[in-house]
């Protein structure tokens, strides 16, 4: 499949393949592995000084996008939830742009495609090789564009979104390769002659994919769709949410010199920024040149490129209710501990974070007797508090409110029923300007209909319902009510009983949510591991693929086959 | 997987495992393999005379679906285009049937799934294998709702649809085990205790699957779907086109007779029939409890389908312009013959025959000198003359038009141009009320945007253009316009150059097609062999799914992980 490539991809083929061959062992096995370190300190004496470095020289600049066809205006949108000055400016992607840019990037498919999937699996593990290399500088990049805290920034941004973009790779890699380049058929006729053909299968790429970004987690949820897509022999053109372009823009910029030196176009990878309102996702979504779209963000849009985007393969992650159903526990404190961190982390702005605590009106058992309704979100309101007591401590796990939106949504909480938790505001020393606020824990009860208008919709950010229910049992049916009707990209329980955990597992297996059972320890629900976890199910209204799995790569490209009479 | 399910569950994966084996082998190396005969005889003595009777049976009778819920009233919607009485009446499917028929359907999937993907498909090889030992009986089936000639009913309906069936057994079966069931996972935490989890993976179909049935080959385009979908894990509802039933309800009774002697739920098959005009496929399309579509039909309800079944994953073979380029040949006769048995094989009836011939108005070269456009265009309705001389040997190939629409079309193909070959009636002497004609080809002249009109629409049946274009550099520029606009299920060409046969590649692989190159011999461009070519490309608008690649199975179920910290 490299006819015609030269030296410099054979020893981009030769660097990567063990990486390569290490991650398709993982996808089978699910077993721990990452090939990029967590801790900040792993990336070099200097890494973490020269990261910050680069960070700040791009601040108050022009991005220039080398050679890629732009406009000539510029756009800076960014604002830092941390208060900082972003002002850089990006080429902005107008109608007239995108309809000179597609065509250039379309040009560069036939190569593209011609290298075969081990070519381009090898080209996008060196994009991701050099990500790795500038973590540090990604890590502030994420962080003031997202308002995540630079820990988390630095590991959900870098070496976690560089592993679910190679784990994207590996299985785009897998998928591809499962036809055989060649094959002879040789059909038995009896007496005569067998008729004799020889087929060729070529995995091709659609066209161009769009990644939509989004502003939470600009690399870890746009990785895996730019990589699947890339390494699936298509062009990507990247859309970032205005709010956060940087992380893409350092992406796509890496992508193109990568492609360049590897002798492929470095059109193959293009941004597109826009002004806010410019809406230039909804103008590309329906060209026909785009034919893969990747989609992370609310779920009106999402609904929308799914309806109307008819050319493309749409791949979306919108909103849904996550839900926590606590039926006993065995280890009171743990699950009120481990709670209290997932409700916290990046003040509850991950598609992740639970939303609805399903807690019985009567009360639970627990190792330290039975807790009732009230006992149950007092003590958990207690967890939260003492997490979130110390402002350092507190600010380092919150981040601050990524948008205005937010902020509003978690003030007009308290009308939404009786708090249980009020929120506060947390000062953060080293960026004062910075919105900083824990969680608000409100009580709704669950078993009056005319309150799941408030539960039932995805209230993005630091609020959380303690919804009483009148039984586990009508915890499960709310749970599978609320699969159905809104999806959910994590469920999780607390029961000591193995009926009940059966009886919670199905209720995930009718209407497919992920579930964890009884986290305690230092794992929480928010959180999924590449090459092991998957995110999200696919299969509600959550979202409509999972990362990743074979169904997340296989529609990013087609096998065509030539056949021809064996000579 | 298999834990809680008897002995004959054990025993049907015993007797079917090697089979799954040898077809997993087959889709890796797409070499020839078949388990299922292609020649009647190899059926047996009896088997015959027994298929006949067995199909004569159910003339003038009530088929019955023993204990499917149904509404009491019976359709007999079928009529055999050869003209015999069929007569057969089948459980009307009205809203309240299928209102009754849903949550029944869906009470046999916690089973099912529990089942585990060895044991579904080792059901699903069991149905298959009793659907073979009744082949003739189906080929009688298939001819009298479809037209199809006995022994094109035989093989198509027969062995080649059951070896589709498997093929999607085989695919659905390695996605789904890709993914282990349960991995320890065991993250290093510097100096303490490392985090450690359970995790349990389970393949969960999404709910109840719809197969909308075609009238042309309801075997052949229904099982892929079918067997598809219930080795995922989902329960299939069919609902048959109403002039080709009897197929798909022999196969839903003995699929409902082989899972109720596993142990599973007869229900998790079921039948919908449908009198012409009641639209169930529509009523039931945007249900929730449908999760998945397998379509076969025209272009306006796909296209519907794909808009608005939003809470289901749609697989649609559309309609789509085939295209045959004609740049030059080294064996003029074989091209010629091998193009006129294409074009009469079933009257022209197939989603594969090609429909617009694109010949340089300037003429091909050949191995036997230069041949203007008309001498090409000819010379081939000569070969079609030649093929269709003899009217017994003519009825053998082209069966029956299969209803009054293709007739009319065909009866319309003069005005739409200077008529080449003129179509014929054909004596069929077993069958004197069947509708026989043979191909019409009329010519077109590629060149004047206005005649667009006339070859750019899918003209379902014995109708072929001879379109006139400027340059072989022009026809490459119809078929990419004809790809991306109208798709086609089928594309072949014929060149003696390497460059133009590269070029034309190029073209398929940029709007993804199927290429057939240089057809002369007993292999023709609309036919397919399961477990080798691919059927469709799923990359163009004349299907959005390949006959089968991981793609067609994957979105069909989804993979739910329970995880849990490790003792």
């Amino acid at each position: 499949m490299t006819t015609g490539i030269g030296t410099t991809t054979a020893q981009i083929v030769d660097k990567h393949r063990a990486t390569l061959d290490r991650a398709l062992e993982a996808i089978r096995s699910r077993e721990f592995w990452t090939p990029h370190p967590e801790h900040p300190k792993a990336y070099g004496e200097e890494a973490a000084k020269e990261g910050k470095a680069a960070f700040d020289a791009l601040r108050g600049s022009r991005f220039e996008i080398p050679d890629q066809p732009v406009s000539g205006e510029w756009v800076a949108t960014e604002v830092s939830p941390y208060g900082i000055e972003m002002d850089i400016s990006y080429p902005r992607a107008d109608e007239g742009a995108l309809d000179a840019l597609l065509p250039v990037m379309r040009a560069g498919l036939p190569a593209w495609r011609k290298a075969g999937p081990e070519v381009r699996a090898a080209v996008c593990l060196e994009i991701l090789a050099r990500i790795s290399e500038r973590t540090h500088e990604f890590a502030h990049a994420v962080m003031h564009t997202s308002g995540q805290a630079f820990l988390m920034a630095f590991q959900a941004g870098g070496p976690h979104a560089q592993d679910r973009g190679l784990e994207a790779v590996a299985y785009a890699y897998e998928e591809q390769t499962r036809t055989p380049g060649r094959a002879h058929w040789e059909k038995p006729q009896g007496k005569r002659e067998p008729l004799r053909m020889e087929k060729e299968f070529t995995p091709v790429g659609r066209g161009i994919a769009l990644l939509i970004g989004c502003n939470t987690f600009p690399t870890w949820n746009g990785f895996p769709g730019f990589f699947a897509s890339l390494a699936t022999g298509n062009a990507v053109l990247v859309k970032p949410h205005p709010r956060a372009v940087l992380p893409l823009a350092l992406t796509v910029r890496i992508a193109r010199e990568v492609l360049a030196e590897a002798g492929f176009a470095a059109d193959l990878v293009a941004l597109a920024a826009e002004a806010e309102g410019d809406g230039i996702a909804k103008n590309l979504a329906t060209r026909s040149d785009i034919r893969v779209i990747d989609y992370t963000g609310g779920s009106a849009f999402g609904e929308w490129l799914e309806a109307n985007a008819r050319q493309a393969r749409v791949h979306t992650e919108k909103a849904g209710v996550n839900t926590v159903v606590i039926d006993s526990t065995g280890d009171y404190k743990g699950m009120l501990s481990n709670l209290a961190f997932s409700l916290s982390l990046y003040s509850g702005q991950m598609c992740t974070t639970p939303q609805n605590l399903l807690i019985p009106a009567a009360g639970i058992d627990t190792e330290t007797g039975h807790k009732s309704y009230d006992e149950v979100v007092a003590d958990l309101g207690a967890a939260v508090g003492k997490l979130l007591g110390d402002d350092a401590r507190a600010a380092a796990l919150l981040g601050a409110l990524v948008n205005e939106q937010v902020r509003q949504r978690l003030e007009a909480a308290p009308k939404l029923g009786e708090v249980a938790l009020a929120s506060r505001t947390v000062h953060n020393p080293e960026f004062p300007d910075a919105t900083v606020r824990t969680p608000v824990i409100v009580k709704v009860d669950g078993t009056k209909q005319d309150e799941e208008a408030v539960h039932l919709e995805e209230c993005f950010g630091p609020v959380s319902f303690a919804v009483a229910v009148g039984s586990t049992e009508e915890a499960l049916e709310l749970l599978r009510h609320t699969l159905l009707t809104k999806g959910a990209m994590t469920v999780s329980a607390y029961t000591t009983s193995p009926e009940v955990a059966s009886r919670i597992e199905e209720v995930c297996f009718d209407e497919p949510a992920q579930l964890s059972l009884n986290l305690t320890g230092g794992v929480y629900v928010n959180q999924t591991a590449a090459f092991s976890d998957y995110h999200g199910s696919g299969g509600n209204p959550a979202a409509n693929c999972a990362l990743c799995d074979g169904d997340f790569v296989s529609g990013r490209f087609r096998v065509v086959e030539v056949r021809r009479m064996a000579g």
